[in-house]
């Protein structure tokens, strides 16, 4: 076999990718808008997506040129400019995608005027996969230059390592930002609409309603973008740096022949990843084909399947470089194994038991319903993270001396539908937009049912996403972490020093164990304290604009959204930069003061801690939103909307908006940001303590 | 000097403290207990929490019978024994203390009706005592037992470790099975009394008053209780474990001079310890001695100094065993750090800017109320988990090669006022007894002026004690994990294998790590839910006896306080044994079939995540709880009581209750027991994997 000539696979998938990204953005941009207001409508909330994502890209620019200067320094600028260009594709994705989907929306919403559900679900999937295809593609092609330009040479893995901190803490940041301003408009729309105006949702006289409907682009689209292009990024990166890494004697192992064993590992997630990038196109298009089926089968089937088809292709192309069949059993794990968490956060968010039961203790009011919700979340933690752990060990024996390039293969395996399980989960704010558009302009109820099925199917897949997201975010971390301590131990050695002391009755360890425990609450309590605040800020301007716009109440003036998309955006962006610093920071602080060993420990709590309290936040989160709607939909007869049952229920819905939006997410992020971070300056703390 | 004599001195100070505390018991005893009404309720709640106790035993002692056979079997008889003494005198302190408490609570409330705030604080204060000094004194006792029956021989390691697995089993089940109790009657109680029936708090027609009171003293006396003896007993058994453990040549940076270092460094626990209860026993009557001061002021010195005057005098004595003053240091360390942790958790759940900012988000709602306690709950983490880290970076930095050894003094050190911090503890129960008992018994105003004033300290020495509790807790467990990996060590030496390969990049490790990470959040869950489950029985039951017993509404009848009674016992004793059995059976199962490395991955993960969470919900509990009362206070301007605002807050409040009383206790206790129970089977799952 040539290696040469597969590695240039991903270049090939990635301009591939984004030429198919291409033709679903002109298709949908030449679809018919709908009457005079939809279009009104559709320009407020693109013009408030692009308004927020053209400011946050400044506070971006100014984030990005502080640490290309600092890496141009202490590492080389060329390690400088791949993180910036690890950050810029991430932020190029996020435009594409999110423009996409602000066309995409109100054609939906025009589609099911038209009556045809199968062309708004189409409709809505093909704007959804603009943002699947530039995330994975741009991804790819990113990587692929990384590798292109410097494989060979010993700067290979610090350019890899900038390249996924660029996209590790803009991911961080888009997130956290992104997560602030959609809960910050959901609550602060909800609180003032029904509690205080009482006035119905997406109600067009809440001037809350189009930054509501711009947080779910903001947020939802761009925020979750940039965090799956981060996932997959740092996924390869983990596994091609322990390939880079790992002594020659266990790098043997992959082979069964004689191949280049090291050569072959360090390409071999690159060349997966691009195969998953194929698979998940031939998907998108099987989905699209599939339109008169019920959605909910359509999509979850686009999600589970993909990475299946994936393995079993490893299987037939392992051969031909002479690797061995473990590598498919790594994968399979974490195929298999994200599908199935998938399914676990769906039982426990969907309408099945667990769901139910927190939608029954609102009867005795909002207090039981709370306590229900996060005992279910934390149950799930259980089950979910004990499936993780199962993946990790399968994995890690599967490929014995090389388990940890086995644990990290297995993430790669979850993510390999990355393109198909992102554009499934930017279709649900499209769908969720479009139904917002419909409420707003009026159109008859027919439309808002067929945007209310696509909506509520959204709401299923955008879960399976999320198990995905957080169990790929976890094998990752676990991944890098031995990155990072054989980079600590290269450079320990090149200084003529002994290795690290990493065993866990260090007290370095220990202590360090300690510290990382800290930051994932630091981060949870900052996130949900700006949404908090942002949110309060909203209440008082709607009910200002209540109170002084003559005729706004009885529907004769038209409200003043902007001033809210205003008070969301400076918010979001104000209350993103603490807890983007804590993550970025914290790592240097620690390795710089403490030492190496201590940093191994602080990146062992947070991993800890970190994956545990998203997956709690995330599904207890998703538990509360859907124990409300199943009270909405009649689930609890004699219960009905608007009784003492359903606004209890709307109490565990407020708190868990900011769970599982912008605290739960963030809080997985942080946990990759102090990994990459901590494995970019391995090699400057190393000889530390 | 002589050491032997020196370590005659736990059995000096422990029979001295419970001859101290026979006195409290009897002058307790004498006082006069009140009218006929009085003594009608009293009775009723001391059947009850009597009750509840000999119902607990009988599970703890079929729970006993069954490891004192495994034990036997598996290590020694001996082992077996102890496992059992371990356990015995935990109850029994728990049933004497109780007891007191129960006599207490009636004689304080006549004292206050008697209109002396000076004689109701000490006879609250005398009641809590006997709890206090029998805890002390039967933890010294038995430690001072195996010491003096095992010192010099191979065993003294195991049979430490078995007495020390039985103090902590039985702190968790009547942590978590007292946990239950007494939120599900707080809860249930509270929700039939105020939601569904419209009386006031403590009103005497509300059946489940009675179980409320009982609760009291079966969660915050008899619970607390078994969890501060276990804290004590850890701390002391970890020192000394690892004095005995630790290479010949790191022990012998102990002593500055010839010493017989490895004696003095398991003796030295003890006897610092039995110092601590001397310390404490003058505290105890100094605090009654300024009886006539503000009752803050007293109770709060009382919990802070003692340990800092023990530091004092360590420092005295150590020259007479030609030790290091490095001990100092680490003992103050924690002596100091425990006090600052005290304080700042009464900081974060008091009357100060985060408790008030917690009130104010219950303007717009209970959603906003709670997310703004979770956020105080996550900050607080973030501050006391740092301060115990930096505790134990000096504890470790001082003792230099004895780090671990120094880590695990600085948790002696915090509680080296053990028996005060629990008189102060339990005196907090009593007096809210007495306020219950003065509303029943329908005597005046005044007298609840009084024990409210008395009670409203209790909730602010409860959160100081919580704060040692935990700080403490999170030391023993570092100390107790360093002491588990040289004793698995040792049995591989033994063997002849190879020590584990503890490095965090061992992927055993990091599997155990998320292994360890699920272990807190199933406990949580499990407790969370028994106490919603048992609540809404409660509240059922109480609907019941309104809707059944003539003239109960209109109180010319009486109710039923039994049944609830027997159903919250039913419910605490049958939810406590699932949470229970994880917390013993987790760690047996990973060692067994992953190995030690695994288990000692699982014990990081389970500290990191045990730590943090139950941190998170004792201090989001008792923020809530207080922005409640602050409320109530009239904090708030133009939101009193009963307005939509203090609806707000009390959701809060009804979440807060098993967050800090029942889950929170329970999470710190968890991670105790399973790194004891790890301690115990060490030698046992050595030389697997």
């Amino acid at each position: 076999m040539n290696l040469d000539l597969w590695t240039k696979l991903p270049a090939v998938a990635g301009v591939f990718g984004l030429l198919v990204a291409m033709y679903f953005y002109f298709r949908v941009k030449a679809l018919p808008e709908g009457n005079e207001t939809m279009r009104r409508i559709a320009g407020y909330i693109r013009e408030g997506s692009m308004a927020f994502l053209a400011r946050e890209y400044k506070v971006l620019a100014v984030y990005a040129a502080v640490v290309f200067v600092a890496l141009a320094v202490v590492i080389s600028p060329i390690a400088g400019g791949w993180f910036v260009a690890g950050a810029f594709l991430s932020l190029l994705a996020g435009f594409i995608g999110m423009k996409a989907a602000t066309f995409a929306n109100v054609r939906t919403a025009q589609a099911a005027a038209g009556g045809s559900k199968p062309d708004a679900l189409v409709t809505a999937l093909d704007g959804g996969a603009v943002m699947g295809l530039c995330v994975a593609s741009l991804a790819l092609i990113g990587l692929f230059l990384v590798y292109f330009l410097h494989v060979g040479t010993p700067t290979l893995g610090e350019n890899l390592h900038a390249f996924a901190v660029g996209a590790s803490s803009i991911a961080l940041f888009a997130r956290i930002g992104g997560g602030i301003y959609t809960k910050a408009a959901d609550v602060g729309a909800d609180i003032a609409g029904k509690v205080i105006e009482n006035i119905p949702e997406d109600d067009p006289r809440n001037p809350g309603v189009i930054a509501d409907n711009v947080g779910d682009n903001v947020g939802d689209v761009a925020g979750m973008g940039a965090d799956i292009y981060e996932s997959l990024v740092a996924a390869v990166v983990a596994t091609m740096a322990i390939g880079l890494t790992a002594s020659d004697e266990r790098i043997q192992t992959l082979v069964t022949g004689g191949g280049d064993a090291r050569a072959i590992a360090v390409a071999l997630p690159l060349i997966l990843s691009a195969l998953g990038l194929g698979v998940s196109v031939v998907g998108i298009f099987a989905a699209r084909a599939m339109k008169n089926s019920a959605p909910s089968t359509v999509l979850r089937a686009a999600m589970v399947l993909p990475p299946l088809v994936m393995v079993a292709l490893t299987a037939a192309i392992l051969p031909i470089f002479g690797v061995t069949q473990a590598v498919t059993v790594a994968l399979a794990a974490g195929a298999i194994g994200g599908g199935a968490i998938g399914l676990i956060t769906e039982y426990y968010t969907g309408s099945y038991a667990p769901v139910k039961a927190v939608a029954e203790a609102a009867k005795t009011g909002a207090g039981t319903n709370v306590i229900r919700g996060m005992a279910v979340g934390m149950e799930s933690v259980g089950v979910c993270l004990l499936l993780v752990a199962g993946v990790a060990y399968v994995a890690n024996a599967a490929m014995g001396e090389l388990g940890l390039y086995g644990i990290a293969l297995a993430a790669v395996g979850m993510l390999a539908g990355t393109a198909i399980v992102m554009t499934v989960d930017a279709y649900g704010p499209v769908s969720d937009n479009a139904g917002g558009i419909a409420e707003m302009a009026g159109l008859p109820p027919a439309v808002r049912e067929i945007t209310d099925e696509l909506d509520a199917v959204g709401n299923t897949t955008a879960a399976i996403g999320k198990g995905f997201a957080i169990g790929s975010a976890t094998l990752t971390v676990v991944a890098l972490f031995s990155a990072y301590s054989l980079e600590v131990n290269h450079a320990r050695e090149r200084a003529g020093m002994l290795p690290m002391d990493l065993a866990l009755d260090n007290p370095q360890i220990l202590i360090g164990l300690l510290v990382g425990a800290v930051l994932p609450f630091v981060v949870g309590a900052s996130t949900m304290l700006a949404v908090g605040k942002a949110a309060g800020a909203i209440v008082m301007e709607i009910k200002r604009q209540f109170d002084t716009i003559p005729g706004l109440r009885e529907g004769t003036a038209e409200p003043q959204p902007k001033a809210i998309v205003d008070i969301a955006t400076t918010a979001a962006l104000t209350e993103m930069i603490l807890p983007g610093l804590v993550a970025v920071l914290g790592p240097v602080l620690v390795g710089v003061t403490l030492g190496p060993a201590a940093l191994a420990g602080t990146l062992a709590g947070a991993l800890a801690v970190g994956a545990s309290l998203s997956l709690f936040m995330a599904n207890a989160g998703g538990a509360w939103d859907n124990a409300k709607k199943y009270i909405e939909k009649g689930g609890i007869p004699g219960h009905p909307k608007r009784s003492d049952t359903h606004k209890a229920a709307v109490v565990g819905d407020t708190v868990g908006d900011p769970f599982k939006d912008t605290s739960g997410p963030g809080v997985a992020i942080l946990i990759k940001v102090m990994s990459v971070v901590a494995l970019l300056i391995a090699p400057l703390v190393a000889t530390f303590g």
